[in-house]
């Protein structure tokens, strides 16, 4: 099993009558996903993304990749929401905390900071650089205004050899940045129409970065593709996206209106995001939705704990955990002892740390937490893989069964609006 | 003014007439702090430290600083809660947002992965290397490994030096940590005992790693002494900290359960944990307490957005924003103008970015959301001061007003407990 729920630490909370309830539903609700006969069915290209891929697509994404590994030092990834925190999450979870060579993945037009670019200009200077501008329409504002300022910075470090450094995903054939980059002959990969931004990782989005920053993105589609297989299945019982979903929506009606994603592993920092992006933006509408939060542990027990202990009772936590020790770093024996800690000189840091996440979970419990416990067998390529997707397919679920479109984001334009009126964007002049 | 709440986007969901019914709560919970008759009385050492720290101790740290400066590439300061979060978020708001020189400051012992410190082992191999481990105790269980296995690695690698590169914060006289200090010949500071974890950033256990890293700590405690000042009149109407204190309980009494602390400028990253810790651990006992949550937008409003705008009403948002443009990057134009942009080839990006903020906060509160605006003059070293000891107040305050102790976090034991007997802790096992 690629992931497990265990369910030692909400049995006490939910039972299986309540899980019983929602069988129909759940039967119903996979209908809406498998037949393609729920709201926002056109955008149920992720479904069979995972074994459908096309190879060629794939082989070529491939190349490029390698060809832009050898000629830079640092990759600029420009996107925002979906655009971005697929390759920040795969990539934190992957790849070393710190930077322990080979070509850099870093981010831009994820903001509209101009200290944030101002920096990273200057962390430019005199390294090798390539641009992949991620943008279904190239109209989005803060990757086209990252995008303006970097193409011609690029264009001035490189002139016409810019070219072979900039790399466009986009719409296949629409757009303004399809225009612009069958114009200047800018490599490009197809943005599928049916797959949203937030479901977006599997594609060329997440592929070609995440292939530059060296993961085996063969590996990543491989796990997706085992999840795609395993999570088809229609029962609550036999599906654990499902049973995460339902389990979600039963806390959701019974007052848990937040949940606390959580890890003790710092590397999910970027899934967090990720998840966040997920779930909030699929169910977050028409006044509903479960809050979602993320944290990570032990670091955030020293500053959230106290909170998720004791504080107000809403809360549920979805803990991930990683089962194997995959860096075996032990703890030395010390002839004074005096920090207290040669009781440990036996264990392994992952030990400890699985047995943190034992105590935190039956402490919390306690204090009134319902939790959900995924176990994840180690952190590869097929494993992150297999993660991203059940969490596509229960947010699908989840939605759907809280009777809401899970695809769409209709809450996104009013600020939008608000913002180009404001900025006196032509055919939005104030009223 | 160093910090003004803005109250356009609250006044309509709060009127003067709930602010004047707490006036008098506001008063009581005002003596409770200046006169320390409250609970928690025994940690107000933080209110005056400011304009009340020893010089001497100020231009030893400083003195100490500049040594490690000038023979450490990374500084690694091994702590956690309280002991890193205020380092890191000063940090990230003042220095650039990518490595561009200067001596680094990282972090170890903020969690208990084997794999984040192997990374990190390995990051630091063929660099200068010196450790500022901080801990009241000495015996927390994470910065101890992290402290075993970093110290052992100084000591193979430089021998009797190490004794030159590593210094200690923790307490004056007692504790495990304090007589490795003493024995081993290693400087140290005082974590002073008046001063609970979330209220030290401007002790050494700041002050010294973010001195290390070039920040001007002096500029920082100005701005705090200045907010001391300005934030000891006793009535609502004349300081912005108890106001903004007001204005929580008052939309936590009304259901607004979820705060989410929101900035447009990405550097607010570590703020936005360090402000998670002080309002959740101070707020989040018996059963009370506003949830926190962050986000950093305009990257955020393409994930949480949907949420915010829409999805279940239980939230009010806390928005710092900061006046000065510091980094004046202009958006260029473009013949083709493919991305029609050009119409804000006029405007920096700071420009658009404030704007963005602007629209962001109309469309929330029309979307029912209230919001509380702070606003910053600029980012730098005096105005963080600032702004660290107006939370630090407020957070008093409003604790205080839900009738808690702003200071203890009794609920941070129970996991603890579970874990030691977990681990066979001697004096722990298992009943």
């Amino acid at each position: 099993m690629a992931l497990t729920l265990n369910r030692k630490y909400i049995e006490g909370f939910v039972g299986q009558v309540e899980l019983d309830a929602l069988a129909d539903f759940v039967s119903a609700a996979h209908k809406k996903i498998h037949n393609k006969t729920g709201a926002g069915a056109e955008f149920l290209g992720w479904l069979d993304w995972p074994s459908g891929m096309d190879a060629s697509e794939l082989a070529r994404l491939e190349e490029t990749a390698l060809k832009l590994r050898e000629t830079a030092d640092v990759l600029v990834v420009i996107g925002i929401g979906g655009s971005y925190l697929g390759t920040k999450a795969v990539q934190d979870l992957l790849q070393p905390a710190f930077n322990l060579g080979g070509v850099e993945v870093v981010f831009a037009g994820q903001n509209i900071s101009g200290r944030y670019l101002d920096d990273l200009l200057m962390y430019l200077e005199g390294k090798e650089v390539a641009l992949n501008v991620i943008s279904k329409s190239g109209t989005t504002t803060e990757p086209a205004i990252a995008f303006r300022i970097l193409r011609n910075w690029m264009m001035e470090k490189y002139g016409e050899e810019a070219t072979e450094r900039i790399v466009v995903s986009t719409d296949e054939a629409a757009g303004a940045l399809r225009k612009t980059a069958d114009e200047a002959g800018y490599t490009s990969f197809v943005i599928p129409d049916d797959i949203g931004g937030r479901y977006s990782v599997l594609t060329p989005v997440g592929l070609l970065p995440l292939a530059v920053a060296g993961i085996d993105v063969r590996a990543l589609l491989k796990g997706a593709e085992e999840a795609e297989k395993a999570l088809s299945a229609s029962s609550l019982e036999d599906n654990a996206a499902y049973l995460y979903a339902a389990y979600r929506q039963i806390l959701n009606m019974r007052g848990y209106s937040v949940e606390v994603f959580a890890s003790f592993e710092p590397a999910m920092a970027g899934i967090n995001e990720w998840w966040k992006q997920l779930f909030g933006e699929s169910e977050g509408k028409q006044g509903k939705g479960v809050f979602p939060a993320s944290v990570i542990y032990s670091t955030d027990l020293h500053s959230m704990g106290q909170y998720l202990q004791d504080g107000r009772r809403m809360l549920f936590e979805t803990m991930v955990s990683f089962v194997e020790d995959q860096a075996k770093m032990e703890i030395p024996f010390d002839d004074e002892n005096g920090d207290g800690l040669n009781y440990l000189v036996d264990k392994s840091l992952h030990e400890v740390n699985q047995q943190a996440m034992e105590a935190t979970a039956m402490a919390h419990v306690e204090g009134g937490v319902p939790i959900l416990a995924l176990e994840v067998p180690k952190i590869d390529e097929y494993h992150t893989g297999y993660l991203l997707y059940f969490f596509m397919k229960a947010c699908a679920m989840s939605a759907y069964l809280s009777g809401v479109n899970p695809f769409d984001q209709p809450g996104v334009e009013q600020y939008k609006q608000n913002m180009f009126e404001l900025l006196g964007k032509p055919g939005y002049e104030k009223k």
